[in-house]
């Protein structure tokens, strides 16, 4: 896996020492994650739309509906911005100005490709479940041949894009830290309530262990 | 406050029922987050960053350094489109095709104005810390008038745009409804942990409780 050569528009500016290009920072921010914001233009137009994705090697992928007019859009190879940030933190300074959040963030820069064969499809489909729910895929009716025809699956080469981070405490004004106020982190995190069976669920039937928390995802155990 | 009227470019496409254009259920999923993904073209290209933002009255708000080139660019009266998502769950069916995710999202578009007045953004500021952290402003140490003129302050009114929204248990096909696999939620929060005061902190100052939870913006109680 390459490291990233910052560009005009991949590299980080304000702030840049927050700027990361290593591909294992990238891939472990985007792996521990599965929402992203998805932004392109049509007709001069920004449009920017949130959809699951999931990384294998060195793509990120996503999905939807064959009548999304996001993936028709996307699918003739128009220029993409995929983002995708985890807030871990607020931090509150002694004054508004140095107030800011902890968090993970990275931008990626490409087009898109359409996965048209239909193994590969069925096969990328199987990675996204994998990645999300581990061992869920082999549990489930089988995917049918309409339900490939009906779902168009994305990918795109991670090779222009960055990472940006913020870690640790306020950074205040040194005459500021005298100033009577709390200062600190306050972390934020998200995670896992319990699960609700769905109601024509057969009560023999349980929620697995193994899906009272999906840490792999940034989603932790509520207690 | 006006409720919204679909346009070609806010009216939601794909699953419509999904779809809403009333003014106070826009404005509650505004409210009931921080982070938005503000879409922008610069030479044709798009970019997606992700920025704090908060609302009052019709105008939705973001700021940052005077430098950013996000906000230069979108200063000079340039399309935005502004993303919020918050994931309320994810929906597990018996088949992988109707898996999901319950969301609640906003998308909005327009233009955005600056703030130029010293006074007006002072207020908008305070309007900020104090959507985020109620009772804070007034306890830190004053804005100074170099910190205001470092600061852009962006607005834009809530004209066009669309709300999005799915809620509930996934929707099997009628005949999958016996398949022998757990179906149902697995509710998505972000909590709050225990605030970590900074290390330069007096010891006689401890975090205030009203800082262990800050559900108006998402984010709840860890236990």
């Amino acid at each position: 896996m390459s490291d990233l050569t910052p560009t005009p528009r991949s590299r980080v500016r304000r702030l840049p020492d927050r700027g990361r290009y290593d591909f294992g920072t990238i891939a472990s921010i985007l792996d521990a994650g599965f929402l992203c914001y998805v932004g392109y233009v049509m007709d001069g137009q920004p449009y920017v739309t949130p959809t699951a994705y999931w990384r294998n090697g060195e793509h990120v992928y996503w999905h939807g509906s064959s009548a999304s007019r996001m993936l028709r859009t996307l699918e003739t190879g128009v220029d993409v911005c995929m983002t995708v940030a985890h807030v871990d933190g607020l931090v509150l300074a002694r004054s508004a100005f140095h107030h800011s959040i902890n968090y993970r963030s990275v931008m990626l820069f490409g087009r898109a490709h359409k996965l048209e064969d239909e193994g590969a499809k069925t096969k990328a489909l199987e990675d996204f479940v994998e990645h999300m729910l581990p061992g869920r895929w082999a549990e489930l009716r089988p995917v049918t041949s309409q339900e490939l025809k009906a779902t168009t699956v994305l990918y795109m080469p991670i090779l222009e894009g960055s990472a940006k981070i913020r870690t640790g405490p306020p950074k205040d004004d040194e005459e500021d830290y005298t100033w009577p106020v709390w200062a600190g982190i306050l972390p934020v995190q998200a995670v896992l309530g319990v699960p609700i069976s769905d109601e024509r669920l057969p009560e023999t039937i349980h929620a697995p262990e193994n899906l009272t928390h999906l840490s792999h995802l940034g989603l932790h155990h509520s207690r």
